[in-house]
């Protein structure tokens, strides 16, 4: 007896059911990118070592899947090589190959690779997986999804316009209740330079987002711990009193920090992406929030998170403006914005908020059940008018016996039965079950098509 | 300066226009799947090497992607093994895992692991790409998607039927005429049977192929040649003289063959499905052809191979019953029957024969162009309108250049752009170009969405 087949830890497979789910998702995403001019590209899962490499820290490079040279790899070492037995240096001689690691270097090699046929601005979705060495836990997989959407090569802010347009869009077609906060690199540098602590922006964005659960008090005290001085807290407080609507907080802003030319440059920016926001109707609350630190070594200007409201969740979608995704390939100075959409968690929350169609595309509306040779000529003709109307609708292949069809139907969650035996094949008609309610009707195939196509 | 940044070889970056047309294959694949039932799976890309090894030949073994284990890999071998540079040994002690192959194993390995969960007869496709480490040449590749539909669990020829009638229903679709080419197993096996050779099928198939070519009297050499006894190969003559229509010939073969079991059964199978086809109405070509004899390692009845009829190439689509895929995850005896699409192939086909459509469900069908920000704010509500309607729609992030944003359009392949400056604005109307004619038109807001949702 063979062993029972396993997959990998921290891999999945993923069942019909499950597929329908995330195609529903994948599918929303997808035709909301291209109702705004977002166009596909793939890269492949291989990317070379050189290319994936020093992009990712020390730590990233570790979790980097490294695959093993074909062919007589063992011959690349030396000896002394082997027996050394480091796996960094050895890796370096048995491997040129790793799986991606994200979509973003895949991309940003992409577009200086193709510099000279692309026409720029370039906006581009991908929906691939990444593969990450990372141990695998709950909710962390060692080979997911990512969907990414960037426009590279324009500074407009029309462009963080239109990603939050597309988060809205998106998660109310998933009937998502969000909220986006947004924030701005270059205020947070602002405030950083003000205070005359530039190097310190983490350690102030982290206080600031305490506020609310310690206190005043204790943010100032944890301040002066991390080593910021007194003086510097002290002209902290105006910020970390931001009051009212998002118009009002950036004018208590701008008195602030508006003598910082990076945090003057911050607040217009914001202003501006506001201004534009205020004359959508956004079906998501939008806040701005100086709080938000994500990505802070490498975003440059806008910073965007999404959270879903009614449950308990981290960020199901995040981004953010970068002003050299580029420049580790040589090409600097390309501007860039763009979001991710967490398809786990909002895979999850659809799955707790119970908000996933009981149909999608994917779904078979009718079945026909199979009670031999006349019957299934009798059934023929017809199941090929019902897919004509292009409606999904297939045939029990055998004749089993009834049980055994009905549930597999309903196992395959089909809501529509077709039963004909001899009293309907004498009429002519089709008797139709609906698996939800119970009800059954005997109806032409004409009226057979009409009811499945409302 | 960066080196140039490039990736494997034999891999492949997708641009949006290459991603448009592949995504138009798959979808239109994908939506007759659906059709017809069957519906989606994913697996990983890597699977356990206890899973892939072993089956495909000592040459597959080979040519799987291993996956270097992550962590400490050198501390695993001892030093002999090491310095005995054995690749094939050393690869057992620093790797586990490997990239799929094709899609069958897995699919196997995924019946099999998931036995109890799944509703038998099961009716899968699976879209995914899979990695073969083989030399690189013209129209072959390390990384490729395979398109892959089958059904297990059922031995109904209802399911051969079908399949053809996917092929047809997709070929139809993407407007290719094709010939099904349609062989079984079992008459193979029965011919063999019925001259005493019947461990010369593969032998006996490849010369009954060749002849077209080199004609009946060459055929007869060559057989003898390789070992065919004389009066085996007088035998076979009945076969070779096969003629007339699918019916006429089955006719010949039972006189020929009809006293072998396996033979006979072979016969009566073809029959049906041909009295199945029969019933159908066929875009398609199907014809019977005895020299069909891919996958006769593992095809146990039907055999199917689908031809493009107006362009040379391969085989653009092929598959086959198989009556023991699970058994080499100890699961026996489950039949199953399915057709794999070869989407580079049909990629290929319609390239040629200029078939792919000028815009599908990826393009873009309208451009705003980006005069400033009194343009912009009269062009947003218009913009935003458009979108409501489902049509795919963008304006130009930036004031650039009307000549840039023009030349952007066209290369994005843009069919229509809206101008709007101070006179259209004024008139409260937008001047629409048709970037294919040239023609240009003033109109109102609805009379543009009109106008485009055509």
């Amino acid at each position: 007896m063979a062993q029972k087949p396993s997959i990998p830890k921290g891999t999945r497979d993923f069942s019909p059911a499950e597929m329908t789910n995330r195609n529903y998702i994948f599918d929303t995403i997808k035709s909301i990118f291209r109702l705004y001019g977002f166009q596909p590209i793939e890269t492949p899962a291989m990317e070379n070592l050189s290319t994936l490499m020093g992009k990712y820290g020390e730590e990233g490079d570790k979790l980097l899947f490294k695959i093993l040279n074909s062919g007589d790899f063992a011959a690349a070492p030396s000896d002394q090589e082997l027996l050394e037995r480091n796996s960094i240096r050895l890796t370096n001689k048995i491997s040129e190959k790793g799986l991606r690691y994200d979509l973003t270097v895949p991309f940003a090699r992409f577009v200086v690779q193709y510099r000279n046929d692309i026409s720029f601005p370039f906006k581009r979705y991908q929906i691939q997986p990444v593969w990450r060495a990372d141990r695998p836990q709950k909710g962390r997989y060692r080979e997911f999804y990512q969907c990414d959407v960037d426009i590279v090569g324009s500074d407009s802010l029309l462009n963080e316009m239109e990603l939050v347009q597309i988060v809205d869009q998106v998660f109310s077609k998933l009937k998502i209740n969000t909220v986006v906060k947004i924030n701005n690199r270059k205020i947070l540098a602002g405030i950083a330079e003000t205070i005359g602590e530039k190097d310190r922006i983490v350690d102030i964005t982290v206080a600031i987002d305490k506020l609310d659960k310690i206190g005043l008090e204790k943010v100032n005290e944890e301040l002066l711990e991390k080593g910021i001085p007194q003086d510097a807290v002290d002209k902290l407080q105006p910020i970390l009193h931001l009051s009212g609507s998002v118009s009002e907080k950036l004018n208590q802003l701008e008195l602030a920090i508006g003598q910082s030319g990076i945090g003057a440059k911050g607040i217009a920016e914001v202003r501006t992406l506001f201004a534009y926001l205020d004359t959508l109707e956004l079906t998501t609350e939008v806040e701005l929030d100086l709080t938000l630190a994500r990505g802070l070594n490498y975003y440059t200007g806008a910073i965007f998170e999404v959270k879903a409201k009614d449950v308990a969740m981290g960020s199901i979608c995040g981004g953010g403006r970068y002003d050299d995704l580029t420049g580790i390939f040589g090409m600097p100075n390309v501007s860039g914005v763009g979001i991710s959409f967490g398809a786990d968690r909002i895979y999850d929350v659809l799955t707790q908020l119970e908000l996933f169609p009981a149909a999608t595309a994917d779904s078979t509306k009718l079945m026909f059940v199979n009670f031999g040779a006349a019957e299934e000529a009798f059934c023929l003709p017809v199941l090929a008018a019902v897919r004509k109307a292009g409606i999904n609708a297939e045939i029990f292949p055998d004749k089993s016996k009834m049980g055994k069809q009905m549930t597999w139907a309903n196992n395959k969650k089909i809501p529509f039965v077709a039963i004909v035996g001899e009293n309907e094949m004498a009429q002519g008609k089709i008797n139709l079950k609906n698996m939800l309610s119970g009800e059954q009707q005997l109806v032409t195939a004409q009226e057979l098509i009409k009811i499945l196509s409302a």
